[in-house]
């Protein structure tokens, strides 16, 4: 068994085979979880639940691979929520001819991340499609999160003064999935952030009430992301160029490639607006924490209440102008 | 807007405006659910979890489409596990130049099967690729259920002599699949059998106690399913070919091609292992309802506690012989 055949996905001998030496291997195998379905118990009332499909191009990438993406992208979707992740399902559409060795890593991929980050792997599926129907993988998780009462945030108390703080160095993502791909001759060692921040998360909301929102700013960038939280919760926020970190390569990269990094991926990070009273408490903890070590306040809420809410920048030669959702193609498959 | 374009899944403007206009137009929205994720409660501390990615081919098909294939599927898979349809998340895959009248007449079926069923769309993604790399249209569905403790199966009960019930006419998703992709110049008006059997299997399991396992034979058809609950729970099973329902032209169109009609997929049945005192009780239910009118006593357990489970056929002839797990290549991209 080398290489992936539609008989792989008919749902017979062979699909059991697949299931047992490929998946099972990595994920294991228990009385409450099968690989088809899982029946658990939920140790609480309100549950998180969040799905992602991906496809990022290409599947092996600097820092990552689509099987570890698909973890962490779901661990902190959950996480930014205010919830524990709990538990994840994995659907798989696979290319026929995919090679089983490659199967065989980014699965063993997920299995780690799963365990680091302290989920348990409940449920799957795999499909195969012939040759040319599928770019040769694609990846769809489901997470669910159990609420914490006690940590749920509370965008209703945003006012003016609140500050934006983001945990690190935005683009990486967007970067390494781009240098990659080398369709641009783009050289350089820019690693994608991918990994789970529900740690960092948990310990941030256990040691300071006063955190509103939080958000994993992927798809769109920093500034659509902050554009939504804007438009949904009708508040203003300015940011200071300055302040928001990128690595000189990625702002290198940018330069020459005519991109923004506040419009590209991150799969690392995240962006909250707390309480200005414990801005430097949220600061300590987040630069105490790898993953959190270039964290930055980037700006605040200018006003709350807004009819419409927008999002501003206060550029590096001291103007200021309006962002908008990014708009129009910029990275395809960049998760 | 006409088509699906890659800006479509950039995550910005563009992703914005697709989610308003196709996804929330159909699904809705709620305070409690977004389309990117949902926090919500849940009446209950086990919970039943089940994923599938569907990537059925042709898209739209006799009796059915992608989507409200989409819906049953998952809505049967958390039903045959004696659990009550709760919520449902939706991630979709889409080729760029994918028809946008297409994706909502697909998203609308969701919708009304969806409401059908009685579960909630609770959260959902977009994903688009190049064109040539995913065929069309592919959707994930996880589906959270609610177990109901007083409806758990009981598989570690089935004893000898307990009976095998399945609800109607197997093999029709099959060969409305073929006969929709014209490849065999088949040309039947079967139509899919897919539909949600959860209040079917609702009122079964309210009324019947002794229902032991119940499982929708899909992708491997009635035959692969029973040989894997053979092998799971060590029973061997003894089904009298004469008494497996299937309609005369499907039989037909399985003469013609080679297939037999045991190992095509289904996709509104389910089979289950009752009390053999319960069996009247149980075939009353079913043929008054409009899923169950055609159902059937198909067999029996012949010995319980086996070393190795088995699936033996007692032939028309009078011959018994056993059946294994679907081999090899049938039916790629029958769900």
């Amino acid at each position: 068994m080398q290489r992936i055949s539609l008989a792989h996905g008919e749902g017979g001998e062979l699909t059991h085979q697949l299931i047992q030496e490929v998946f099972i291997q990595s994920f294991g195998h228990s009385e409450q979880t099968q690989f088809d379905s899982a029946i658990l118990p939920i140790p609480s009332q309100t549950i998180a639940i969040t799905t992602d499909s991906y496809v990022v191009k290409p599947i092996f990438f600097p820092g990552g691979n689509i099987g570890k993406l698909a973890i962490t992208g779901t661990v902190n979707d959950l996480a930014v929520s205010g919830a524990i992740p709990h538990v994840i399902t994995a659907g798989f559409m696979i290319e026929e001819g995919f090679p089983i060795k490659n199967l065989k890593e980014i699965v063993h991929s997920m299995a780690g991340e799963a365990e680091k980050s302290g989920v348990n792997i409940v449920a799957g599926d795999t499909k195969v499609v012939e040759k040319g129907s599928v770019d040769g993988l694609f990846i769809n998780t489901t997470g669910i999160g159990v609420i914490q009462e006690e940590h749920r945030l509370k965008p209703e108390m945003v006012q003016e003064g609140d500050s934006v703080i983001v945990s690190g160095t935005i683009g990486d993502h967007g970067i390494a999935i781009l240098s990659a791909r080398q369709e641009l001759g783009l050289l350089t060692d820019v690693k994608s952030d991918c990994a789970s921040l529900n740690h960092l998360i948990h310990e941030l909301l256990a040691e300071i009430k006063g955190i509103r929102i939080m958000r994993d700013p992927t798809r769109g960038g920093l500034a659509t992301t902050l554009v939504e939280l804007c438009e949904d919760f009708h508040f203003t926020v300015e940011i200071d160029e300055a302040s928001v970190p990128v690595r000189k390569d990625v702002q290198g990269a940018c330069d020459i490639l005519g991109y923004d990094p506040l419009y590209l991926a991150n799969e690392g990070k995240v962006v909250m607006i707390v309480d200005s009273n414990d801005k430097q408490k949220a600061l300590d903890i987040l630069k105490n924490h790898e993953l959190g070590r270039n964290a930055s306040v980037i700006g605040q809420i200018t006003s709350s209440h807004a009819q419409s809410g927008k999002l501003l920048l206060k550029t590096a030669v001291g103007t200021t102008r309006r962002l908008n959702r990014l708009s129009g193609q910029i990275l395809p498959r960049i998760c």
